[in-house]
């Protein structure tokens, strides 16, 4: 028959999330009075705000009528949606991108998960650890980190403060995730400043994933890693609309690729990863939903804005909650302040399936194990601020008595 | 700097429809005047149909509501719609296929721009010739067909009917679109039973893009290649609602993976290639949005059908309208009666550019040159039968006056 792709023989069988979920059936079967709440799943639990609907009914009508009918759209996105998106996230942050540095998709997942392509099979890959598995994954799903070269983990743990080191050798990619998932810290201006000069010395490029930039409290930290001197030259940036406009079931997302950004082509000359950004896109890709692309502009209307910020400000004090209680149980407790995931150290160097296990039998609350992020995530747990207020107060309750 | 994948060096600068338009839009600026009447792309004119705008606004309803709202959705698509996919497009012509064997996606380009991950690096490809360009890109994109072993081209030309022979050495992978793009010619039952005996035979698997189904108008093609027996072990196969629904701006489609197509493993051993794509899709896809499952689910409702038959019966007449044309001006003309697409040879032994070029020049109408698909496309154009019936009849007045 047909060889399959040897690749995937090296992932683990089950996605994270998948092997929660089969663990809170099984528990759900076994005592089906249990009423299980769900901190695990990074997913929003807001609806929509009033003018985003609006927009996307709008965007609807115009779908039956043949004057305003939209087939294709442009691959890279409508320039509408591209040019609000450099006046609101960039510009008034210093930040000059022009909107044809932007590429509108429908996910920041598939963005981030297909970026890889762009660079060579034998390309050298460095990730924070304990981090988002999709990284990982896409790049082992395309051949990388087989060999003793094999992937560069950098460690974030209570110990470096969450700020991983500069990597030993030199890698070619580097993944960064700024609020991180999962550990819900932020990387300081300086900080960050210290990778972009890294990868401007090391000739490397940033992946810079920033989908929980709206969720930062303090305003030392950057939003985009463009507001770091000399990042235009070394990073793309990825940015959704999931968790800041409750996008997660819409799908809406974009990357910024920066004409400046340049790799090593095979004679050796330097070229933009933007044309083949382009390349790739029109090729395998063929543009997000009009409608959702109009609900993503309406997102940056005063309307909606004032709207998100009392949706975000549910998830924050979520977040504060969780903090609290946990704390208040005796444990170490990290993040939360510029992330909706807080991220806790077992007691007494438990292990992060055995805490999950004892918490969803003893308390019916599913948190998502740190070990499934990556191996320094062992001995962590994550919690995720996107449940309900209500839900979020049962779960904390049932957790005060627990410990 | 980071070493960047070489393999994109070997694509075409332009994507062919990138070309059509830089073209178009140098005439339009040097001839303001001219009204330029676009038959070159195949997308579509008409606005979606009550039945699935209702569905639409519904759903975008049920967003706006915490008790209702979806966030992410799964992976593989909502049963609610997997299960309406099994009961209308494959039970009535008596396929089996199970809800878990669909996977719905935003769009039939990425589904067969991303299939080829599953096999190995090295895996040999067949075309036909011409043909969609992805099949081709996203092959080279992977590496593929570098060597002197490169792609196999299977031309289908006048002279053989647009029927392709079997190849003369074995491949692993067999893309075929029936009806095709852009010849609009469809293989028979016995044609397509040919090449479902040679897959089994030659242990290789057959990527079947099956879009434009909804065209067939004789009831001897069958729709899906599962109509012939021993297809569900050899034969994925991809459909859209783009063309059948006029999803083209909404981005709805789907695939299937039959449990029992395998593959082989590095060990020698058969493995399925369902928990393959499974995987791929929940590691770098994050589900269609929900409104558009739903307004999907609608196009099976009785009313979305009917309105649905009068939208078809547009497009069909506009085909019926270019075949009359181009014939009666003496050109050879082909496809046209199960496919949206008309296939003419260019008179004379001109080249596809010129003809498109002097079309352009003389009648402002615009076809898709055929050497865009393929080698085997050169001496030949294509006309969708996509836009409205006033443009059509227009068009095809300045083309009868031409030649």
């Amino acid at each position: 028959m047909a060889g399959l792709n040897p690749a995937f023989e090296r992932l683990q069988g089950n996605y994270l999330f998948a092997e929660v979920r089969r663990r809170v059936d099984a528990q759900a079967q076994a005592d089906p009075s249990a009423d299980i709440i769900s901190m695990g799943i990074g997913d929003v639990s807001q609806p929509l705000v009033p003018a985003v609907l609006d927009a996307l009914r709008k965007a609807v009508d115009e779908m039956g009528d043949a004057a305003t009918f939209r087939g294709y759209g442009p691959e890279q996105g409508y320039a509408f949606l591209r040019e609000a998106v450099v006046r609101h996230d960039f510009a008034p942050r210093g930040v000059a991108l022009s909107p044809d540095e932007i590429f509108i998709s429908d996910g920041a997942k598939c963005d981030i998960g297909n970026i890889q392509e762009l660079f060579a099979p034998g390309a050298v890959v460095a990730l924070t650890d304990p981090v988002y598995p999709v990284y990982l994954d896409s790049n082992l799903m395309a051949g990388r980190g087989a060999g003793p070269d094999g992937i560069i983990l950098l460690p974030c743990v209570a110990e470096n403060n969450f700020a991983p080191a500069l990597p030993g050798r030199r890698p070619d990619i580097i993944y960064l995730c700024c609020p991180n998932n999962p550990t819900g810290t932020a990387l300081s201006r300086d900080e960050l400043a210290r990778w972009v000069d890294y990868a401007r010395r090391e000739e490397a490029v940033i992946l810079f994933d920033a989908a929980y930039e709206a969720f930062i409290s303090d305003p030392a930290v950057p939003h985009s890693i463009y507001e770091i001197p000399g990042a235009l030259d070394v990073a793309l940036e990825f940015r959704s609309f999931s968790k800041t406009a409750g996008f997660t079931g819409l799908r809406c997302a974009y990357a910024v690729i920066p004409h400046g950004v340049r790799g090593r082509a095979s004679d050796g000359s330097l070229r933009p990863l933007h044309p083949m950004w382009a390349r790739r896109q029109s090729t395998k890709y063929n543009g997000c939903p009009y409608i959702v692309q109009r609900a993503a502009e309406a997102v940056y209307t005063p309307e909606a804005q004032s709207a998100l910020a009392d949706v975000l400000a549910v998830y924050r004090r979520n977040a504060q909650a969780i903090r609290r209680t946990l704390a208040g149980c005796g444990l170490r407790v990290f993040g939360g302040e510029h992330s909706p995931y807080v991220w806790v150290k077992t007691p007494d160097g438990m292990l992060s399936w055995d805490f999950f296990d004892m918490l969803l039998r003893r308390a019916g609350v599913v948190c998502t194990p740190g070990q499934g992020f990556g191996p320094s995530g062992e001995g962590y747990a994550r919690f995720t601020a996107f449940a309900s207020e209500e839900h979020t107060a049962r779960a904390m309750e049932r957790l005060s008595s627990l410990f």
